[in-house]
């Protein structure tokens, strides 16, 4: 049985707490937040606290905290020589205070706090400064089902960028096509199947080959179509920097 | 039971004769392509020709062709009165030659022909000149299974038009990760499950509730590390609209 304490109670934090309650050989020993209030509900299950001086002993503390927060969280803590990780895609693991016994314990998925979420298909990248470290973490990892990989802090770096381009980016595509549909009081519902089948099909397949579409196509006379059908100056300048880049991908 | 003549065997043509071939009330009476060659496998099983001239009697012909082929092809037809319909979002009811009766019968998905696709999770929006006509055409597209919508000619504009944006610039977002992540040999796999899931999210919930991430947190310290991060001007250029687009749906 490995002993985990959580810090944080935001999206990450509270999935992963509800994770690990499930996992077999974890045991939550304590979940600490700021704010007692968004954890009290909790108080039956587990210890909570919201003093950070009255920590418990645990194998593992796992800081889901904001991305400033890793650093004077990681120093306030009153122990050390201790396993201390964090969660976070675009935070280096030296910012964790360096009396700690150093990890990043990264799933790559966006959390929102409403919507379920299966660990089981959701990768988590784990990073150690210490090698005897890595396994305890991996442990910790696997406990929740999915694939557990290694990965270093540039690998990680470049992962949480390019989870903002397929995340935020692909979400805000779905936004303007929203937005491009009720201008005509068309109904987006019918858009759905097709933005399931774009992200299935890259499941099997590299996005260069899943690629249609009149730029992929350099059909001229339905992008320009196009661009006469767009009212909004910002996504005329989207559709014309993604389809030069898409011309470009393409060799045009 | 309703015949049907198919004329083209692009990737639309070839997935919708897969799917009349099963369909209990219709029946494929002929496969017309210019080229033989890429139907001739199946002229065991239906009737295949290459000679518009020939083409037999049916209750619906269906032009599955290239945008540029609708004109050209509705003309050449040597008879006339007969439902002609096409299947290109952005086409012209109108291209079609008057001589017809005249309708669209436009599936909202991204054909590939070597992709497998389930036409009863495909809406296929339908616009017909004669009321009459309406009733027929809608009889055909319930066959495939799926939903089926009346769309008027400028729906069906802004519902392509919408299309681009969520399967194209989508799929270059994907695109893009995959350059990101391979700059740092990093796998592109770990990025999948998110890629489905930010797919998933708007299926009951809309694009604007499921928005995350810095540029929706207006988190500026992650958005310049991620444009340090960013090698590729284009790239970066994508970031920044991208960016600013989600700061305007989000209010700031």
């Amino acid at each position: 049985m490995i002993s985990v304490i959580i810090l944080g109670a935001g999206n990450i934090g509270t999935h992963l707490y509800k994770a690990f309650k499930k996992a077999e050989n974890i045991k939550v020993n304590q979940w600490y937040n700021r704010s007692i209030k968004n954890i009290n509900k909790y108080k039956n299950e587990v210890d909570v606290t919201d003093d950070i001086s009255q920590l418990k002993d645990a194998d593992v503390y796992i800081l889901a905290v904001s991305d400033e927060a890793v650093a004077p969280i990681s120093k306030a803590l009153h122990f050390e020589n201790k396993l201390v990780v964090h969660t976070a895609g675009s935070v280096n693991i030296h910012d964790l205070d360096k009396k700690h016994r150093r990890g990043v314990f990264y799933p790559v998925q966006s959390f929102t706090k409403t919507a379920n979420l299966d660990f089981s298909d959701i990768p988590i990248c784990i990073e150690t400064l210490d090698k005897k470290d890595y396994n305890l973490l991996k442990s910790v990892a696997l406990e929740l089902g999915g694939p557990v990989k290694k990965v270093n802090s540039d690998q990680r770096k470049v992962l949480h960028l390019a989870a903002v381009f397929v995340n935020n980016f692909s979400n805000q595509m779905y936004r303007i096509a929203h937005e491009i549909v009720e201008s005509e009081a068309a109904e987006f519902d019918l858009l759905k199947p097709l933005i399931m089948e774009t992200a299935r099909k890259i499941q099997d397949m590299s996005p260069y080959m899943a690629q249609t579409g009149p730029a992929k196509r350099n059909n001229l006379k339905t992008i320009k179509k196009h661009l006469t059908l767009l009212e909004n100056d910002q996504h005329k300048e989207i559709y014309k920097l993604m389809t030069q880049s898409i011309q470009e991908t393409h060799g045009r």
